[in-house]
């Protein structure tokens, strides 16, 4: 007799073999950040790009059609429920685009990527513009494809990062954002004091550098046992639960470039190794959203890592690797020296208060070419144009302007948002742990960080893709995703340390 | 109007699409040895497998089938012809053996394996003769499927690594070097002196070694621009072409082993790099056989880097990481102490003379399983008594006897031939290289490989598959696969080094 849930046996063996398909994806990117040879380029994009079709074909086939059918009638509880409506959703977003369009847009991806990388080197705009028109143009079709009733066309795009996220409440949200970050940068400069940074700076050698990294890692929870960590030109994390990567850079002349990049990474880290064993490889081990993956890196590297509690123990360890009398043994110095606000042109280098006036730069833009209510030929001025009303600088060239990020050359519209939600979700998210952890201060202060890794595992690792982003926030944290707590954390913090 | 060469176009397309899967499938074998975290190991287990299943579905495609047959059509020089036979070939041999016996066995690898281990923990051979019972059985019903006219159950096992290669010219050969090699030995045993091993003891920290290493397969010609040099419990290569990745391990005590490893690893690399690059991921720009591969990695190990000639090279490099005097700065001991031959259990430890006797016992128990005038739980004795015979020692364990080696546990029966077939061809090419280029032992006494790499690259490297591996040999050498040069080189090398 066959089982009576054999179909959702099927699906979820299926669905392991297509995640299994992505792992091994994974490891190829991450061999080529990190140990790739320089001319084993192109057999690896053709590895890649072979991967890549396979995985397509097997979400999209019709055999996964049917399982999705049969499975739907056996279904017994909520979690069941949740693997099921991930997979069907994940299988109509493929189904609903045209065959044709998913070609012209991965032909047009490695074009479009080349063309940017000549304006970059070049920082001449219009040598990538065609290119970016061509893009945003498939892109509106693709979303013409994808849009729900009720949904924007960026907001078709939106749900490829964000799942639920709407045009509608991130736009309220990002301009109260706007307004008080904005104001709160205005007051910052206006004191003038900035922190001094020469105890900063000096010689601390690599290899040490990376001893400290691995014990900060440590003490924050990672498992090296499942995990490692290498160098790489841009830090990232791959790989999920058991087999997690991070990686990290170093700058000989100042330590804290690549504490806090592996704090940020180290927080992704935690994310992928608290998800749950017995559910990997199908939606409910996976991690969320990208908005609440980067909730999870913000809330340690900020929230914690710039604390004045952790910075104790991050003075505390950093003397143990490189002398005790370090950024001159001075907690005050640490805390602001880890603290600087101060308004720059390049995203990735942005501090707390600056980082989402950049993220809402790029948000305003690429809602207007996705709903098409702006050019491509008005990108650099209207960059440059709110580069000065937000920040109060300009930049004086494309390459340190509208050229700075990759995504928009790989057609990822809807993406940059998730970094500023990422950073609402940290807030509130935090707000509720110092509720919940009375004390927790005085724990971080000696690195203990065992009762808030713990929580987060509960209220967010443990959870998978059981619930959609905004309804795993409000069900951690009791209140539905908002700015509030993120602008109140910021007025008091840096209220507090620049005596506003 | 269709191209008149398209079937024979895609059907490299799509080979090619196969060999970026085997080549994404190497890496992440690499990855396990070198890099994986230790609880990756189930993930990547089954990455490799839906990655395995997928490069043999498509090998064996009704749609491959079709492209073999409408490419038939447009073959129009030798070149195509070679691609051809070899991606026919590859196609009937998967086709030939029914679906049910390929899972089968796979499942039983697994099993098989898993005893193997316990057995070689416990020394106990009983743990794993069962399995290697049920795997002898299915691989002689796979036998039967694969075996043409004229072949022996065995020759069609072979098949998978040395192509036609076939037991009736095996036999006389590996009895002839028997007899010649097992006297050798006992006339140098009867002799009794034996090199000074003291000056290789010492402190030879892992760093320098490391970099040694590399000094060591730049100066043979590796290009490290397109491949790496990495540490595994146990030496291999992998990749290929423009990404081809070599390991060794260091004894910190003694500097021989990753030394030794290293050469024999990249002469394996070497071959890798010199496939043509026109024809990559088709078989015009494979390597051969893995007989061919291993004549390779044997001649820059034994023929090169144990002669008196690259000795001195070798002790002037050591000189460079672990000061001048080391080896008494003799090259006389360096040279001695390099090429000492000692009876041992292990083949892994094998020196020159021996290593031979070590795969004829193989040769000559698996031909014996697999044409079934042999039963399992004999192997233990005829091990011990064979080893007794031709190496005078009997090993105390089964451990350090029958369940030393991993190959049957994964069903590799025909491989071990190719190791010594290795030596076999790897002392004819040598012999004509010493023809072909006047003077080239004061050549390598200064490093200076480049014409001997050159004339692989010539004679093996650029030829991918376009002929089997001993018509190779025998273009290569003016003479087909035969066993009086080894037997040659070894009774002047050994016969001048004991004095006999």
């Amino acid at each position: 007799m066959e089982d009576k849930k054999q179909a959702y046996k099927d699906l979820l063996d299926e669905t392991r073999e297509i995640h299994a398909l992505e792992m091994a994806k994974e490891v190829l990117e991450w061999d080529q950040e990190t140990c790739m040879p320089p001319k084993g380029v192109e057999l690896r994009s053709r590895e890649l790009s072979a991967l890549s079709g396979l995985i397509h074909e097997k979400t999209s086939s019709d055999h996964m059609g049917e399982l999705l059918l049969q499975a739907q009638k056996q279904i017994d509880n909520e979690e069941e429920g949740a693997n099921l409506r991930e997979l069907k959703r994940a299988f109509n977003r493929v189904k609903r685009v045209p065959k044709k369009l998913v070609q012209d847009i991965s032909r047009l991806g490695a074009l479009s990527q080349d063309a940017w990388i000549k304006a970059r080197n070049a920082s001449d705009f219009s040598l990538f513009s065609p290119r970016l028109k061509e893009m945003i143009s498939l892109k509106r079709e693709i979303a013409k494809h994808l849009k729900e009733p009720g949904q924007t066309l960026y907001d078709a795009l939106i749900e490829d990062f964000e799942e639920g996220a709407r045009e509608a409440t991130l736009v309220p949200m990002f301009s109260s954002l706007r307004e008080k970050l904005s104001n709160l940068l205005s007051r910052i400069m206006e004191k003038g004091d900035q922190a001094d940074e020469t105890p900063f700076n000096g010689s601390f050698p690599r290899p040490m550098q990376e001893k400290m990294c691995k014990h900060v890692a440590k003490t924050m929870g990672f498992d090296f046992e499942g995990g490692r960590l290498d160098t790489s030109a841009h830090p990232f994390t791959s790989g999920g639960k058991n087999d997690v990567r991070m990686t990290t850079r170093y700058d000989e002349s100042d330590f804290r470039p690549a504490l806090y990049a592996l704090i940020h990474e180290t927080g992704h880290a935690l994310y992928e190794q608290g998800t749950q064993a017995e559910h990997q490889g199908t939606p409910l081990g996976e991690t969320s959203s990208m908005g609440v993956h980067e909730s999870q890196s913000r809330l340690w590297e900020n929230q914690v890592g710039r604390s004045r509690a952790f910075s104790a123990y991050l003075l505390d360890t950093a003397g143990q690797y490189f002398g005790r009398d370090i950024v001159g043994r001075n907690l005050d110095t640490f805390y602001k020296g880890v603290n600087i606000v101060r308004p720059s042109l390049i995203r990735v280098e942005a501090d707390e208060v600056t980082y989402n006036l950049h993220i809402i730069i790029r948000f305003e833009l690429e809602r207007a070419l996705i709903n098409g209510t702006m050019e491509v030929h008005d990108i650099p001025a209207a960059w440059n144009k709110k580069y000065q009303e937000l920040l109060g600088i300009s930049p004086s060239s494309d390459a340190e302007g509208c050229l700075q990020d990759v995504h928009w050359s790989w057609g990822l519209f809807g993406y940059f948002p998730t970094y500023s939600l990422g950073n609402v979700y940290a807030a509130q998210l935090y707000g509720k742990i110092l509720k919940d952890i009375p004390g927790l201060d005085s724990k971080l202060q000696k690195g203990d960080t065992a009762e808030l890794l713990q929580w987060l595992r509960e209220n967010i690792h443990s959870k998978g893709r059981r619930y959609l982003p905004a309804q795993l926030i409000e069900k951690a944290c009791g209140e539905s995703p908002a700015e509030s707590s993120l602008i109140s954390y910021m007025e008091n913090k840096f209220g507090e340390l620049y005596g506003l």
